[in-house]
């Protein structure tokens, strides 16, 4: 461990794709309603389509074009545009019909070493989310997937979202600590640079299939990070 | 279980008194301090007077004399407070040493069937502190007791203390459930009244030693709650 760690008390961490596989959980949750509604669309293209809308949607509120608001909204508003893209009219089905879809994002299954890796370092430090999901969504995967977080922090707790500084500055006030007093644990390089750049120590764990196995984004570290861990376990047995 | 209780998803629990025995907590955690700092004075009737500062001073914000702060604070400046009244200038130690004193209301340990009545409530619902208490505070209650929440929720993140309305409208909203959908559990009737009145549904779970031997408050419901219990275990009897 660096010495620079040795003053953490406190990791935090992103979820979609850190924490958990949002492409396969949300492919296999969504193919039941595409095989009847638009058969022949690949459920896991209909995943990374409604996910290249997460960036844009979210950096309307960073903007401060609207008001804050939480990202099952968010994802509701583009499950809508996702469909219009695919030529189906969202319209055409009940909207309760499409609540119920918009709640694969709560139902997403974690990496293979997440709970075990989190259970272990849970003895020595606080463990919470710093994501962009709202509580509700956070807390239904963490039930689902008895994730042992200590409390569930992240972008609607703070206000903002990440990598709006606010969203980090916020949830280490929260916990009462210093920036430098927490770790954000990320597979992705933009997150951490965020984090550092505020003082927050920084965990870089590879996820090289979050986008599929043709991923090319993040497979390696891009700075200087305080540690890269293989996955959860493995940095519990650097750190834990 | 009442018809009511059939559409309930989530369980908010009322922390000081409920989950926790805070009297006795503190005046162990305080009585060393004491001992060197104010010897002969009795530790439970200290933490008596500590605990009666808690409501005017949640007052003043709830009245708008001052910005929303976190009960951290508020027990920081009560501590001054009693020592004051107990004859001690508070300015005579370190402040580091008055902080410290401070976490003692980190440190409290629940009720003998809190976690076990919980881990079973968890099973059905979702389980959260609506506490006064900051974040930070439940979390370390929480972590130190094992108390299996499955979010820590109340004042902070909803910005406003108990029984303002919208400590819990808030959090029902986060949940992203209606009033009707989540349930208040407090040992006492006020919280109770204000929680049934915004169409919360509300337990009641006697704590008849919450003050000590000679409790007179809160021995009995004094409102129609749709489930008295007499304790947790007994509670997911009820209903779990």
């Amino acid at each position: 461990m660096t010495e620079d760690f040795r003053s953490v008390e406190a990791l935090v961490f992103d979820m979609f794709g850190t924490v958990v596989d949002w492409r396969e959980s949300v492919a296999a949750d969504i193919s039941s309603f595409l095989s009847v509604h638009l058969p022949g669309v690949d459920p896991r293209e209909f995943a990374d389509a409604w996910r290249a809308e997460y960036q844009p949607s979210m950096a309307r509120v960073r903007r401060g074009d609207r008001p804050f608001v939480r990202l099952d909204v968010l994802h509701r508003e583009n499950l809508d545009t996702v469909l219009d893209g695919f030529g189906f009219d969202p319209a055409s089905v009940p909207a309760h019909l499409l609540d119920e879809v918009n709640l694969a994002w709560h139902r997403l299954d974690p990496w293979p070493d997440a709970v075990a890796g989190l259970t272990r370092l849970k003895d020595r430090f606080i463990v919470a989310p710093l994501s962009n999901a709202n509580v509700r969504l956070a807390l239904d995967v963490a039930k689902r997937a008895r994730l042992p977080w200590d409390a569930i922090l992240g972008a609607e707790v703070a206000g903002a979202y990440k990598p709006d500084p606010a969203a980090y500055l916020n949830t280490a006030d929260v916990l009462g600590l210093e920036p430098s007093q927490v770790a954000m644990v990320a597979a992705h390089n933009g997150d951490l640079e965020a984090a550092g750049k505020l003082g927050l120590r920084t965990v870089f764990v590879r996820r090289p299939t979050e986008h599929g196995p043709g991923q090319t984004s993040d497979l390696e570290p891009s700075g200087p990070w305080d540690i890269v861990a293989e996955d959860f376990v493995d940095l519990a047995d650097q750190i834990g």
